[in-house]
């Protein structure tokens, strides 16, 4: 039998390996898979508009992908597991490339996550401060 | 022997406890009890600079104290207590009063609480979109 401490290391591995999953989604277009790793009443929260869920990110993203190629690389400061929730923070760098020109975007990330019912981790909260640099 | 389900009932009043002695610690001017009630190593997320802790909080907000007076009131939208673990979203609403001139702050918050070894709540993370009202 694992030792809590196991589970916890095992947690934290599933969360970056969803956090990969997404950024991979991400930088192929593949928004399905970017919806599976949200929850359904998943919450962002953004500076300068009231917080928004899947509904409003799945229109967005659509939209956004049609237009620009995305490419991100994320750095994980910090994951702490407590049964089925987790918190992590992290730093977000993303470039969105349109008809040759390439944005840079980045900022700071504070997560909520959650295991599911089918034993998987999904975002429930995303306070996310990403920006375009020099803004 | 009280049920988790009353334990966590039970942390998570006193979280909102916690969240009432910071509010009140705060019009008071009262600082030594608004760093009671921050981790050590707390960091605070905002737009536009990079995080900052508990001795950047203290620097900035004993200046501010100075200066002005401040009320607010807190709508807490959510609390979910995880072991030593808990987050929470809210909305703050803030007023700096200096020389008889109000100045009104709002915004969306999502804190990462711990439970100290003293048994205590305090703020361990704190990504903070209150801005100028308008602004």
């Amino acid at each position: 039998m694992p030792s809590v401490k196991t589970v916890t290391e095992d947690d934290r591995e599933a969360i970056r390996k969803s956090v990969e999953r997404w950024l991979e989604a991400g930088k192929k277009g593949d928004l399905a898979t970017m919806l599976e790793l949200l929850a359904d009443d998943v919450l962002f929260i953004v500076p300068g508009q009231e917080p928004f869920g899947k509904q409003a990110f799945a229109a967005a993203n659509k939209k956004q992908m049609q237009d620009m190629q995305m490419d991100a690389t994320i750095d994980i400061k910090e994951i702490e597991v407590a049964g089925e929730w987790a918190w992590m923070r992290s730093f977000l760098n993303v470039t969105f490339t349109r008809d040759g020109k390439a944005a840079k975007h980045s900022g700071h990330i504070l997560n909520i996550w959650q295991k599911n019912s089918a034993g998987r981790w999904v975002i429930k909260r995303d306070a996310n401060f990403v920006k375009p640099e020099g803004a």
